[in-house]
Parts: structure tokens; sequence; C-alpha cells
């Protein structure tokens, strides 16, 4: 399954519009493309400006100039519509467009995502410039994907948004009655006699009321979609064929990626992770990384593209590290490895000035081909091009998957208790996301809305919120046989963050065979022991730290496996085992240290037979991914440490790329036919 | 005397306003709390937008129904004004009810306390609500007690208050010439033509201008009392009889307590304690809230109530560490061993959502009687009961004194030096006050308004602020034979924080017969020693520490018990004793380690045969008090340490009640005829 | 050359306007300050409301009597325009006057320097005070001086601002084109059409636009500096004829003081160092101290004043310290060591309210001479009266120069990248600093409009921003002979922050003889370890770290003199050296430690035989400067350690004055015509 092209796409960012004063400089960018096999770039990203100096005065010539100069020299173009960041006349003009932050106050210009998503004006303005984008470029065979803005996110106050927002609540609840049930406004007399009495949160107004937090997040992540819709549909009803995209981010900031993603064609992200942040780190961050990965495509199961990394340092985080030489190979190696079909950077050309002139770019100041960095680039250009025949368009199929919710996280966030200085769930998730890695699983990330069939282990950690009917899912997912991992503050709240009466983790009682009875908050300092209870079933053997939370269950039919020592709760059980219809339910009581968690999920890979490509966890610093196709199946070995490794004795005879040096990439082949 | 009741009351906040759509819960919540004993609920926190839907439209038959229901099954109400948070309805059409902040932004509608004290309309609102509450609940003997609103606090800077404040500020000074001489406002160029200058304190303002900083914390003060009466006057207007109460805070956040005290009839008080913050920090958050409760008692020195307490974890705190078992029985005889005749919780049944619904509750979300917290809760109902007839309505006598200034403490932490980074008031007062329970005396906690007769010992840590005469009462207490222990840092300023010229600590100089020099800011990572004078008439022995600050004290007749050691004032006084009338004054000159203060006090207390019911210190984790009847006296020893005590061989033989296990409280009754 | 009077200038700030209601005061003042040989006062800061309490009516009579008391006394008066603070009058008339923040709120009345240097009614006013100034007092002898308006500094957004700002734009730019090139403007679509679109930065606006933020900050010091000459203007205008000065801050927060200064006939400042601040600081606090006198004497390269520094503790600092005996004196020396004809303070008598009462005084509340400060201060006096005739006057020539360009700086603190936690420049400068001062040599602090002519060195350290041509004349000083040290992330933008393109450092590789390659950020737990090439031409022998930053260079004729050990760039050069012209450059190419600076001039100085009074380095503790006549040469050292010190044999049996006692200060002389 090609997504886009016959072959990965390399390339990036490029700002010619910054340049177009200065002689031949898009002649020698290109030729240093062609030299690092560049094969495409992405245009437009807030060049607005340059396309519309005056209202209505289209200036598109020199996009189209560029784009065709690029095209004869074998590079593709991504397009993308400008909306990223305004022109000065629109909001001298309508200041509307501009945002109101949450205590009020309207922004004046500057920055760049820094426009109303509500703002008719500015949805006029963008329809426009869209149009004249699409009508210009619709059957230029060199673009090739409209990039919809940049990097999604924010929220607007304005009066216009809190309209939009009381409509939204109106379409929801049908009735305050209902509205002010879901948000238990009677506490504290917030009980709203209509829907017109509502205001978005603020600091210098609501600040505690959960159900409506939470309602304002999903609203602005609604209106951020509706907002993409409306520039998709101007570049559809002017004719524009080619699919869409728009650039994700890390860690999913502020919308849900899971509605976002139905409504484009291919799903993209920006990854910038913080490498050599201490000794050590790159496997930890690798491993952050990766899961990210595996989020980005686990949203449409096929191939996505990375859209942006930095070839160099980035300028923005504290520190601008310098990437170790062979990092940035990893890095985009590692892309491919998870089921990217691109690597590309921001930047091509660095900028000679402004808030992001030190950011690392593939063509720096100086200008030259005789650069380390450019070196790097161009090694991975060719990699990438001996690759693409077999890899490109493969896909990966995961026999694992791991809950990752945005609204649960949202909630949990703005939930007052019961550790206000850290729940620490995305670490938690993590950990579990690793113990599955270690066991050389492919893994998809999934949210509530998530599809659980099909997969022979289903990890959901700290599932505080229920939406989408998943404790259901989850039920009928064990009944059939189906391997389930929770933990501690699960099943607490309903979709609309009010907490479940009666017995809890709501609906999942049965299936793990106990029910919450009280949860405790750990001060920083504070330290748990789990131990082994003798002879358990899953036979595990050590013990372990757990911190900041445990939760004290009330056993029913549920077998504990370890059990905590100190404490008023001394004996009760830390990790539990229950069978359930023909599956098994395993919890984790409290926040246990990374090796817990893979000391459970191994024996629980081993003691149910999971399918695992390798025996016994893999050495650390090292990650292993799969793709394939019909008849092939890729194995990617990634190295993550400064030691050389050894791949495991499966892997043996089967090399096709690469080696297992320090920050190198090993690729094996696999005849599909075979078991391996 | 009984302040309310015959037996000691037992309850909470309750609000069934919440649940009045479902089925059966009332009835639930009855049984349950006639099996937890509770004989008395809290209603109508809050409750505003349930009393009046719309503007005019009074709905008390629920609330009627509530407590009558409640009172056949034997549980009374204290009834609250609703006004701690008001109707989105009355936002919306008189704005001028929300705030002002500080930098003069108007709330918008939300969060609990954002109602403007001065507002007519507000004022209106509230005298109206009340109104109707009074008319309906005047003459019914379910209602005990009113209670004011909720913890008042904050503060409104919109132009009604500006005129408010003007208004107060030229009824105390008359003339604008005699407050720019109170605030010396010459410095700067602040010089103020007239009272309608005057703008209240903020950071897009006026800062530093130490009067007026001050000023606006007393009006802030003043306007909140005024407003309390204004509500307690409208109840009285429609007939209500029963005593009023507030319901106050701990550590005197905004309000002159003392002045707020004397418009109610009953002083009661909410405790929300940070237990197990740390390893064996429970005695120190027991002594900490000790004194708050001696503060509360001491007001009207009568028994009180404690309003408010958590019966399992908070959810605000930065961590919502679960009570160990025991604990809260602790916490709840507490209040009775400082002379509470309540136990109360917020709250009786969880909040099902909104911004404490992990708040702790007697009944949780699960809903039932088989948890350890209604255990317990149930456990302390019992011993209520059978400790009320002797115990409720008896006094605390007590013999020491120390004094803790809420308007010192404001002008000390406005003031700027010597120590901008940390003062440690309530610290040291705290340190003194710990001295004096070690020697198991009963301390009453007073300030500057307080009358000292009667009191064997009265300590005076940091008394930086004169007022209300203090220093001629103190002069006057040592002249007629007290025993003074004060501090460095006394005497600084006036009423108005104005220094006071020529020698300091102003009118005390011949009290502890020396004179100021300088004051030494010490940073973080200083310290100084303290080393006893050889032969010193009190007997010091051993070394301490001082931190913080030390000051250089020129010595006229005191006798330098202890000196100080190292920097250039080597061999300066740190310890002082001097004879004054009949009396002797003490003096600690820097911010000495707690172990110094209980040296100090121990050999104060043998030196002077300073009356105690036990010889030498109480054992490390204990702490002793006690309340006296015309015919018996009880002492409570409570046990806030992880080891079983033993008792003072002066209690043997009289143990009424309980034990010395870790959280154990144990009662001993002496018939007053004998002497212990 | 007499700067002001035949003898140094002893005195302080005076507010007597404070005390004009008080019997006797003045006269006790004037009693106590000619006791402290005190000969000369600062009258007027911030008194405008007691000289115009109303509108238009004057009452000079006051300031005139207490300046012809002094006078009568033998003291002088530095007379200063009000205007540091501003009756409440104007601001209720004009509220134009107030500041406006950067998120654009008008500030309230109050604090201090909060009015706007733009509008027209606050020059109006300031101006018609200033003359009534004039008018009185521009023939009085007393009056020695005028001390314009106070610590100039802050900015303003208002509309009126906004205003000036575009007009200086436009001065500066021409066109809009000019102005979008320079600031890189089509980044993030921000080009303007107009001058008029441009506001200034905003938290709510603009933050990133690096030029911009520049010419904002540029804008703010000349507009600081044209209203400054309006003030001298007015003065002038009214025939006042005395020299005139401001008083410039530590570490010149908010201006181009080298601009500022062309202004003034007289440079002065006030210096309040936070000396005991850890064990072993003081030696660290006078240098950092003693570079700012450096600074502010190379400003008009003469004798200039101290005009503030405090005599006991600040209020103001974290921790208010009191000055160990004699610290007062050296403090007050070390203004004479660098070059002033002047020690004074803030205050003579301390204020008895407000923000500043606790701000240390020559006579404070106590009031009486029995105090150890004025002990001190009476020393002070009289040495500087027995010091006078023969150094008053004498200048400073130094040999060495450093640059410390402000303009730079702010560059550096608005840039993002390469490290936003922490650049470290200021510490940079001093590190080369004292590594000059360790060798005896007298330093001129310059900036890129600096003079190099005439200097036998000059480092330039982290010269980030080339402006006024300094690469041309930093080629040409090299050319013709001199030695410059350079340092790391030099020549990397243009006067308007834009990046050089080709290589760099710009119009600087040939000078140092390679080209900056890549620059590593360096996280905080990160150091490297730069080794000694073997056989090296300048003879370092030492191992060093480096932290923060390191940059990677190029060579092509450098030598390297030094190399980094480990991570990938392991053997590039840390410590270059190159011939050019007839001189040399070396080059630093990470942040090492002191040591590394101390080696590196220790032989540079040798290896080129650069002049220094001793032989070999001083030792730590001891700071040596000098001033000379046409006829002697003094020499100052200053012990700023615990521990008595010796003289370097050179000056040995030439003391005239003092010793080295802890905080001491000897002086030695040297008749001019003998080699030292």
């Amino acid at each position: 399954m090609k997504i886009l092209s016959e072959k990965f796409i390399y390339g990036g960012d490029y700002n010619p519009e910054q340049w177009l004063d200065e002689e031949g400089i898009l002649e020698e960018d290109i030729r240093l493309m062609k030299l690092a096999h560049i094969n495409c770039v992405t245009l437009g990203v807030f060049s607005w400006s340059s396309l519309e100096p005056k209202e209505g005065q289209y200036q598109l010539d020199w996009l189209e100039d560029v784009i065709c100069r690029l095209y004869e020299n074998g590079i593709s173009t991504i397009l993308a519509t400008p909306s990223g960041a305004r022109p000065k006349w629109m909001t001298n003009k309508y200041p509307e467009v501009l945002r109101t932050t949450e205590d009020r106050r309207k922004n004046l210009y500057g920055g760049r995502h820094n426009h109303c998503f509500t703002s008719p004006v500015y949805r006029e303005k963008v329809a426009k410039i869209n149009t004249q984008l699409a009508n210009r470029f619709k059957d230029n065979p060199a673009v090739i994907l409209w990039h919809i803005s940049n990097e999604f996110g924010g929220e607007c106050h304005c009066p216009l948004c809190q309209k939009a927002f009381q409509t939204w609540l109106k379409e929801k609840y049908k009735t305050p009655e209902n509205m002010n049930h879901a948000w238990w406004s009677k506490f504290w007399s917030h009980t709203y006699e209509d829907f017109s009495d509502v205001e978005s949160p603020s600091s210098i107004g609501e600040t505690g009321l959960h159900g409506l937090l939470l309602d304002w997040k999903r609203f602005t992540s609604d209106q951020t979609i509706d907002y993409m819709k409306w520039e998709i549909h101007a570049l559809r009803m002017a004719g524009a064929k080619q699919p869409v995209t728009t650039n994700f981010m890390y860690n999913i900031p502020e919308a849900n990626y899971t509605k976002m993603a139905k409504e484009v064609d291919i799903v993209s992200w920006d990854t910038y992770p913080t490498w050599h942040k201490y000794e050590g780190s790159d496997i930890e961050v690798a491993q952050d990384n990766g899961m990210q990965h595996d989020f980005m495509r686990s949203l449409l199961h096929k191939p996505y593209l990375l859209m942006e990394s930095c070839p160099s340092s980035t300028n923005w985080q504290s520190v601008s590290k310098l990437k170790k030489p062979g990092l940035l190979h990893a890095q985009s190696m590692q892309a491919l490895a998870h089921g990217s079909d691109s690597v590309q950077y921001f930047q091509i050309r660095q900028s000679r000035g402004s808030s992001e002139k030190f950011h690392g770019a593939v063509i720096d100041h100086y200008g030259k081909e005789d650069t380390r960095v450019f070196r790097e680039v161009r090694k991975i250009g060719e990699d990438l091009e001996s690759l693409s025949e077999m890899v490109c368009g493969t896909t990966t199929k995961a026999t694992a998957a791991i809950l990752y919710d945005v609204e649960s996280r949202w909630a949990m966030e703005e939930a007052q208790g019961p550790r206000n200085q850290g729940m620490y769930y995305k670490e938690s998730v993590l950990k579990n996301y690793k113990a599955l890695k270690r066991m050389g699983l492919d893994v998809d990330v999934l949210d509530c809305d998530g599809d659980l069939s099909g997969y022979e282990i289903v990890v959901a950690p700290m599932l505080y919120m229920l939406r989408s009917n998943i404790e259901e899912k989850l039920k009928d997912y064990v009944e059939n046989g189906g391997i389930l991992l929770g933990s501690y503050f699960s099943g607490v709240v309903d979709e609309n963050d009010l907490c479940f009466l009666g017995e809890t983790p709501y609906g999942l009682c049965q299936v793990f065979g106990f029910r919450r009875e009280e949860i405790d908050g750990l001060y920083d300092w504070e330290e748990k022991e789990f131990l082994p209870v003798k002879g358990n079933s899953l036979g595990l053997e050590n013990i372990y730290h757990c911190s900041h939370l445990f939760e004290l269950e009330k056993i029913k039919t549920a077998e504990p496996l370890m059990t905590v020592k100190g404490d008023f709760y001394d004996g009760y059980p830390a990790v539990t085992k229950n069978a359930y219809g023909k599956g098994w339910a395993y919890c984790v009581c409290g926040d246990g240290e990374e090796a817990l968690y893979n000391e459970v999920v191994e024996r629980i890979v081993d003691s149910h037979n999971l399918y695992s490509p390798i025996e016994g966890p893999l050495e650390e610093g090292l990650v292993l991914t799969s793709r394939e196709s019909m008849e092939h199946k890729f194995f990617f070995l990634q190295n993550f440490s400064y030691k050389e490794k050894t791949a495991p004795k499966e892997l043996e005879g089967r090399l096709i790329y690469g080696d297992l040096k320090p920050f190198g990439t090993a690729i094996y082949e696999i005849t599909k036919l075979k078991t391996l």
C-alpha cells in the first residue's frame, strides 16, 4: 500500500519567499537538494503575506515558478495552506481574527498560531486563499499533497467562540437540566438556567467545574477540526484532488487526534526529541518517540509521514544540543521502522533572522555542502533511495495494543485529587509500552474509541475515564479469551467526569476480580515495596518499589500475585490476576517502577504463549519493530546505545541492511511463508 | 457552660440538594448517619441556587422537608446562610456583585467566594434570602445554630470598595495630613491632597507604601466583618433567636478574628492539617493544629466548635494522603482536648462531580457502611456520646499566654527588610508554644488586644508592631510580678508601621534591660551558635544554633544568659534576663532552634515555680491539655507518635478513658479539691 | 583634573522635606554631618510634591533655606530634579503621564519611576519645575551639580510611545522594505506595509521578531536619553551653568550608557553589592563591582562620582546583611581606587516609614552618633579629607581594554538558541576581566563604539553582534601589532541581529585563523575537558573544564594551543593563536573555567611582555589599581579577604596610607619619572 508515492519521500520545509530578492539562492538550493537526494519539499507554510501581500491581491506566480523549477529537477511539492500565520493587513482591518486569551484579553498581532478558528472573517479569507491555491495547483503534477495549515493547537475565548461553545453544548445536552446534571453543577450553586449562561473556563472566572473544563477542551478540539474541514472543503470545492494531511505534534497537545485523523487522507507528524539529555537517555527518548510513532501509525492503521524533524539542533529547547554523529540517521530510520513512508526536515534552508534563525537546517548560514550535517543528510538520502522499493508502502501488524486516551488525560489533568503534584499518566503508559517493546512486540497505541479485536494482549493503564463503552469492550475482549493488563485509578468517572457510584472500577470489578476501597497519594519521599506472593501462578519473583499512588483493592475472585509491604495496608494486593470468561485480567495496583512492568509483561508473554519474533527479552538499548507486505516481513532492529550490539539469534542470517553499531539500524528480511 | 447543646455535636456539612432527584438517597443517608451516631448536620452551605432558583422565587420547602425528616431521626441542623456562592442569574443581572482583582480586572462568574462585600445589591439579595430563611426556621427546634456564609476571606478592589476604603480612612484619620504623616507619604512624593485620591494597593499601582498596604488589609477585614454583621442583622430583624457562628480558618488568613469573634455567639473553625507529611511529622502537625485550637478557644474564652474536618483525605492538598488508622480519632479527640464541644466533618456525602468530588466524606461514592472510614467515624460517634455528659461544656483555664498578632504579621509580611526571603514569625511563635506545651501548660493564644492579667507567664515573640498599648500592658504585667519571654525584632513600629525613633524596643527597653543596636539578616546557609554564659542565673547549659536573624542588643541592666559565637558580634548577648518591678523579662535575641526554647522555658518554669500539672517535660510525641468544670478537671493526654507511651506518674490511677497507644487519647479525671 | 571640587565629595541623599514638621531635626543632622566630615548632600530626589504641592504652586523656600543652612556649615548641595516620582495631582489631572505595561495595561498611580518619557504633559511639567529650580539656584554657590531625575530605566508602551517608536523606525530605516529585510520579517508572514503597522513587543502580541525586540530596546534607550536631554535643556535655558550628572546603575539595566554619558558632564553611579553572600564571596563581589567602576570611568575617561552606596544593610535585597566592620571602608576606598572623586550614601537620615524605612543610613532611627555605622562613616570622612589633596582629580591610564557591549547583550538575551537556559555573557566577560586584574593591569571597559587605539591588549569575549564596524577596528588593531583575546559565539549577527551568511566569525576569520562550523549547547551536567597541546607556543600546561557552550572551529592558519577531550569533536581546538599582521589573535572556543583564563592571560602577558606594575600574578584576595597625575602615580592595593596580606615587592617602601589587614586598603606612591 503506497500511500502517496512509489518511494520514500525525502525533504522538508522550504521557504524560498524569504530569499526571492537574493540572486542565485534558489539555483544553489536545488543543486544542494539534488546532492542530498531530496525528492520533495514542503512549500507555503506561513507564506500568506507573500501570496496575498494586500487584501485580495494574490501573487502566486513566484510560487508556481519555484514549484516548476523544483519539479524540473525531480523535486515534488507538498503544498501548505498558509493559514498558520496571517498578514498584518488582515488584523488591521479585522481584529476579530486574533485570539482572545482565557483571561479575556484580545491578543495583539504577533506570533503565528494567533487566530480564532471560529471567526467568519478568518474562515472567509482562508477559503479565498485556499481557492486561489487550489485553482492554480490542482492539476500540477508537482504538487502531490496538501498540508493544511500548521500544527493545529491553542484556543480562543472571544465572544464568537463563547457563542459557538454554547451551541456545541446545546447540541450535546439538549436541555440545561442534562448539562447541570452531567456537570453536577448544584455543587457551589453553579446551576445554569440556559446555555447562554455558560462562559468558557477562566482564571478570573470558573476554574473548578470539571465537566465544564472538559467540555471546553472537547469543544476546542472539535472547533479546530471543524476549521480544518473548512480549509479542506475550500480546496475540494476548487477541484483539488490531491490527498490532504496536517502535521500532528508530539504528545497530542490539545486536540483529539483520533477524531482529527478521520478527516485527513494521510497522517503526518513533527518530531523533536531531546536526544542526549543525560547519560544513557537516548534509549529512553527513542522509546518515547517510538510510542508516538506507533500512536500516529495506529490512527489510520497505514503508513504515515514524518513531516518535520530537525537535522541539527533546534533553537527553542532549553539547550541547543548538537546531534552526535549517526543520531540523525537513527532518528530518520526510526520513522521508517515504525511505519513512516517519509523523512522530512524543518528546514531546508536556515532563516537569516527572527525567532528561529538558529534552528538547524539542511543548508545553514554558512551555505555549503562541506558541513557535517549536510553529509549526514546526504547519506540518509542515499539509504532511503536504496530501501524504497522493498520497504515503502509496507505496513505494521501489531499483536499488542495499549490504551492512551487524551480525553481521559484532560480529565485527570483538571481533576483535583488524588495527587495534584503529579499523576504520571503518560509515564505509566510509557512504562507499560516499554515492557511490551522489550519483548519484541509490535504495539498499536489506541484510545477508548479503539477496536480491540485481534490483539493478543491489551494494556490499559490508569483508565480513569470510561467512554465509548470501553468497559464493555474490555469485558467482551477478556471474555472471549483476551489478555488484559490494567492498573490503579481505573473506571473512576464517566465520560463527563462524574464519579461512578457503587463498586468500582465501574463495569470491570468482575473482570479484575476486586473492587477499589481507597487510593492513597504518596509524598515524593514515600515508597512502598511490592513483594511476590510465594508460589504465585505467574511466577513473579522480585521485589519492586512503588511511588506516587497506591490503590487498596478488596479482593473477590482475583489471585494476588504480589502484595504491598508496610503502612497500614500491609499485605494488600499489589499485582493481581483474575480469570474471566476465556481470558485473563491482570492489574497493577500502584505506580510501580519500570522493572516491575518488565517482569509482569515478560511472565504474561511466556505464560500465555503470546507471539514474539524473539525468544526472551531484547538487550537493553535495542528496539525491534516490523513492517510487512503480502510477501515479506522486515524487522528493523535499532541500537540507541553507545555500544555495539548483537542481534537475537532468530534474526541471524537475514540481514539485508545496516548494522548494530552505536546508533546503527539493521534490517532483516523474512519471507512470510516461513515461520520465524 | 454548655454553649449550644447538652452533648457534643457530631456531624458535618450535608448537601442533600445535590441528590433530590435521586430516589432513596436521603433515607439511606439518615440510616447511615444514625448508624454513625451523628446528631447534627450543617445544611445550606452554597445552596443559594436551590433556594432561589430565579430572582425572588424562593423554594424552601425541600429544605424544611429535609430538616424535619432529619429531626424526626434525632438529627439537628446548623443552618447556613447560602451566601458563600451565588446563583448565575444574579451575576447576569447585577455584575457589580462580582469581585474586582487587585490589578483591577472584573471577575467573571465562577468559583465560590467571588462577591463584593460592599455591593449594595449583594447585601440586599443576601438580606432577602436570609429573611426568608429566618421567617421559615426561626421557630423550628431542629435548627440550633446559624452558620453565616462560609470561610470569610478575600478582597475586592471595585469602585464601590475604593469609595468605602476612602470613607474608612477619613473616619480613621480625620485629615489627609494625619494620614500623610502616618503613612510617611512624603517619601517618593506620595502625599495625598484628599482622601478621594487614595487607591487600594495594586501590582500595577502602589505596592510599597506600607501604611496604605496595612490599612487596606484592615479595611478589608473591617468590611468583611461589617458584611457579616449585615447578614446577622437580617436574621435578627426577621426574628431568628438562635445563636450565630461563622467558620474561621487555619492561620487567620485575611481577617482580624479577634474583632470578628466579637460579633458572633460561638466561635467555630475548619481544620485541615496535612498529617503524615514526613516521618515523625504528626506531632509537629498536632502542635500546630493545637495552637490553632487554642487560638480559637481564646477568642471568646469558652467552648467553641470544630465546624469542618476531613474524615478521609482532602482533594485539594498537593497529595491526597489517606489518614492512617486511628488518626481520625486522634484528630477528633484533639478538638475536645483543646476545648471544642463538637466534631464535624466536611462532608457527610461525597459530591459526584465538580471540584471537590474527590474530597473525603463519611459516605463515599461506594455508598455503604463497610468502609474503613465509616467504621472510624462510627467509633468516634460512640465515644463522643459516652464522654458528653462529663466533658461537654467544661472549659480550659490557661496559666500561660502567647501573643500572635495578625496585624503585626500583616505589617511584617509587607515590610521590606530585614529578611525578605523569610521572617518566620509564625514558626517562631510555634517554637515558643511548643516549649510551653512540653511543660504541660495550657496556653491561651492572644493578640495585642488581649488581657494579660492572671497569667503566670506571657510569651511575646517578634512583637514587631505595638498597638493597643501593648507595651504598657506588658510593662505593667512585669512590674506587677509577671514573667515575660520576648524576642528580637520587637517594638519596631507603631500601629501604622511607622518606625519608632530613639531607643527600641520602644517602651520596653527598661523592661528588657537593653536597647537594640542593629539586626543582621542571615543567609540560608548561615548559622550562629548560642553559648551559655558560665554560671548564668537561669542555669542554661547547652549550645544551640541560630538562623535567619540575629539582633545586636546593647545591654543596660540585663544579664546575658547566653552569648553568640563568631562573626563580628562575637560575645553579644543571645538570651537575656532582666528584673523589672516585681517580675522578670527574658529575651531571645535571634531565631534559635526549637531546643533552645525548650531549655529556656523549662528553666523559667522551674526557676519561677510556675504551675504545671506534671513534673519535668512531657515525653516527645505527647500533648497534654485540660478542661474543667466547677467540680472536675479532665486531663487529655494524646499520643501523636507511632510508639505506645506511658503517662506521667502524676496522672497514674486517674484514667477514665482511652489509652496511649499510637494515636491514642487518654483522659484522666481529678476531683478539683485535691491538688494534683 | 578636578572634575567638580578641590576635594573628594563626601555625603549622600538627604530628604529634609520628610522632617520639616519636626523640631530640631535639621540642626541635629547638621551637627552629625559635620561630625562625620560630610561636605555635600544630594537634595531634591523625589521631592516634587514638596516643591509643587498643587499644580503651578511652587514652594522652594524650604529648599533654599535648607541649602543655605547647610552651606553655612560647609556642606554643598547636589541638587536633583524631582522627576523620579510625581505628585498625585498630576496623575489625577493627566493620566497620560503614567506608564503603560508591555501587555497594554495603564498603570495606576504608585511606585516611583512610573512615568512616560514621551508624554508631552510630563515633559512640560518637568520643564516648568526644572525652570523654577534653575531660576532659584543657578547662581547659588552652594549648588555645585545638577542631578537629573533618578536611576533612569523602564519602558512605556502607551499610544504616544508607539507613535514615537514608529517615527524612530522611519528615521532609521527610511522605507518599510528596509525594515522588513533587516527584521527578516517574511518569516511567519510578518511583513509590515507601513511603519504605522508596527507595535512594540508584547507578551500578548509579538515576542519573537528579534529585530523588532532589539529596536524596541534601542528606541527605549534613545527615548530615555532624549527625555534626559529635555530636562537638561530646561535647566540650561533658565541659565543654570553648573555641571549635570545622572546616577547610573549596576550592570547597565536598560539604556545604552555610552550614548547617555555623552549628554552629561560627569558620570555618576549607584553601587549596591551583596557582600558576604557566601564564604569567600567578597573578593568575587569586589571584582564584579570593580569592573562596574571601571566601566563607569571608561565612559568619559575621567574621574566620576560614586553617587549612592549603603552605609549599612539595604532593605530590598533578599537578606538584609550587615556589613562586617571595615567593609564599608573598603567599599568606599574601592571607589577612589577605580577613579571616583566621591563617596556618597543613600541616605543621610533613615526614612521613618514607607518602602525603604529599613534601608541603612548614616543617621538611623535611633538617631545618635554612638552607633557602629556612624563611627565607620566618620572614619571614612576623615580619611577622605586626608587623601584629597594628593589623589582627588588624578586619573587612570589603562593598558588593557575589555569589550562589554550592552546592545549585543540585549540581542543575546532575546535570541532563541543556542542555550536558552543561560548564555553567561556577563560571567564570561568577568572571568576575562579578573584574569587581567590578577596580573595587576588597569582595565578600561568599552563597548563596540570604543576606540581601541593605545591599548596593549584588547579582550572581546562572546562578541555576538558586530556593530560600529567593530570587526574592522579589531582587524586594524591586530594588524598594527595589537594583542586580541576573543572567544566563541563571536561575529554571528549584524547590528540588526541578522545572521551573517558565509564564513564566520564574520570579518574575523583571517584574524583568528579559523571559521566556525557548529556550536554545541551543553546541559548543566555536562563538562568537557581542555587539554594543552604538547609544545604549544604559549606554554599552556594545565587541564581545564568547559561548560555551557563549545564551538567547533575549522582551523585554517591558527595554532591550536589546547584541544578538547571527549565527545564526537574530540581533538577540536579549544584555545587558538594566530599571527595576523604585526599582532596576534587568541581565541577561547568554549566557556572555560576561570582558571583557564588566568593561565591564558598570564602567558599572554609574559609572552608579549605586556606592561604590569608587578611581576607575576597578585595573591588571591588582592586588587590593584592606579591613578596618576602629571607627577605622581598612586597604586591602590585592596585586601578583600579575611586574612592579612603582604604587598608585592615592587611596592615595598612606597606606602603612604593604610595597610593590608582584612578589608584594608594600602596606597603606594611612585614619582613618575622612575620606572617601577
